[in-house]
């Protein structure tokens, strides 16, 4: 291919990294697909770290040796963060959205990917400086968020499956106890899913004790393996014995009030 | 903030438009954000279009009038599909992968962000020029990749429950003929979930006669919606009688053979 000049090369390099988030790419890719020199490459690559930097796009990362390369991290400033945050409550705050038996609707949250992507983008950067193996949810409503900040730290996404099936081979069920309906509840996993020894999180759309979560830590000690963290969209305040003491949530759901409408704010908890 | 050169302006508008593909950003965003007059960024946009376009990564659309803008598409050249394509047919050849009942244990492959990245980017570069408003799944196993191509074209996700929930609200249930096993099966969707008159697309990961096509074609006339396309990753060829017609899909199993090994290829739907 033809030669490209400085200003071309960055746009590929940035289009390059930011696909692939957290994998280490290395050198040779860049020299090879845009034809130019290492030097030049490598001065690119400063250009474009220190945009995203000033940007708070996310970071690059030089990895040495010779397995070395560049690695991209996502990353979103405090101020976007609460402004999403807010907007999410803002939309959720609707009274349309009560549903009988007072549940909110929030199906069409959950599966939307612009939404999705800037909450999985908060909670990535969240957990990005724990080098985590893998990204744990339940089906299903969490499945597109857990998918994002799995993608985002550049990990495999594990879903435990609330029923057993013949395509997974070997499977390891646990049950557990629902903790706001005390409703006995299975999860299961197939044995190839998680290698032993790995560290994990766990990742859902919604928390009311934290059955689940407690759950998926019994679930993963059968694995001999670690729950390092826990993230969800949203915490259900009026559940007020957690039965899991450290996560994250994104927004905090104190009930409905008597006009009808949902008391949702952005939660403590990210501030 | 300071006010940005070129080299520095192509890398934040690179970033701003692949992170929502298919969605009109206003130029107004470009301006305000970098300190520069339109002229100049209308420049960077040509730079940045002709880069992409010049390296498969997409294309850079301009929309006219007041609610204008620009959008990005995603994009993957013919080269790198059928190299993807032979990698993915490699991974699923591995006779470790056969499991009792000579079913493939494909999970992690369903589940691993960077496989699906790419898978999506097949799909949803296929599907690209029908303007659809919703993609569609079943769950669980192809939720990743549907959001995936969701996204890319910049769409809601919808996904089809076996059971109903009383966090979706009223409901629309529909049994069908699995193809294959003959049995009976439900699927419930939302009445929130899809508006009338909507154009939809069917993805999943795999395809044995169609039968769950053919009841998402049947679910969706109930929402008076219309399925303009089904794109599968695997399609299992021993089950030769499809009750859909109009599919694409990314590889063709033809079985296990005597030695134990998988026998996958490319499919001849995507060449």
């Amino acid at each position: 291919m033809k030669k490209l000049n400085r200003n071309q090369r960055v746009i590929g390099i940035t289009k390059i990294l930011t696909d692939s988030p957290n994998k280490v790419i290395n050198l040779n890719v860049f020299t090879e697909k845009f034809n130019a020199a290492k030097s030049s490459i490598s001065e690119d690559l400063m250009i474009v770290r220190e945009v995203l930097n000033s940007l708070n796009m996310g970071t690059i990362e030089t990895i040495a040796g010779a397995a070395g390369g560049v690695k991209y991290r996502c990353n979103i400033s405090g101020e976007e963060k609460l402004e999403f945050v807010d907007e999410l409550c803002t939309l959720l705050k609707d009274k349309e959205r009560v549903i009988p038996g007072n549940f909110i609707y929030m199906t069409d949250i959950m599966y939307n990917p612009e939404i999705v992507r800037k909450a999985g983008l908060v909670l990535a950067s969240t957990f990005s400086n724990l080098d985590v193996d893998y990204v744990v949810t339940v089906e299903t409503k969490g499945i597109p968020l857990a998918y994002e900040v799995a993608k985002m730290l550049g990990v495999q996404l594990v879903i435990v499956r609330r029923d057993t099936k013949v395509t997974e081979g070997t499977t390891v069920s646990i049950n557990y106890v629902s903790g706001s309906s005390k409703r006995i509840q299975t999860m299961s996993l197939a044995k190839k899913a998680i290698n032993k020894g790995s560290k994990c999180i766990f990742i859902d759309d919604f928390m009311k004790a934290g059955g689940t979560a407690l759950g998926i830590f019994n679930l993963l000690k059968e694995f001999e393996s670690e729950l390092l963290g826990i993230g969800v969209l949203i915490d259900n305040m009026e559940t007020k014995n957690k039965l899991v003491e450290h996560y994250i949530s994104l927004a905090e759901l104190n009930g409905i009030d008597e006009n009808g409408s949902v008391n949702i704010s952005p939660s403590e908890r990210i501030k």
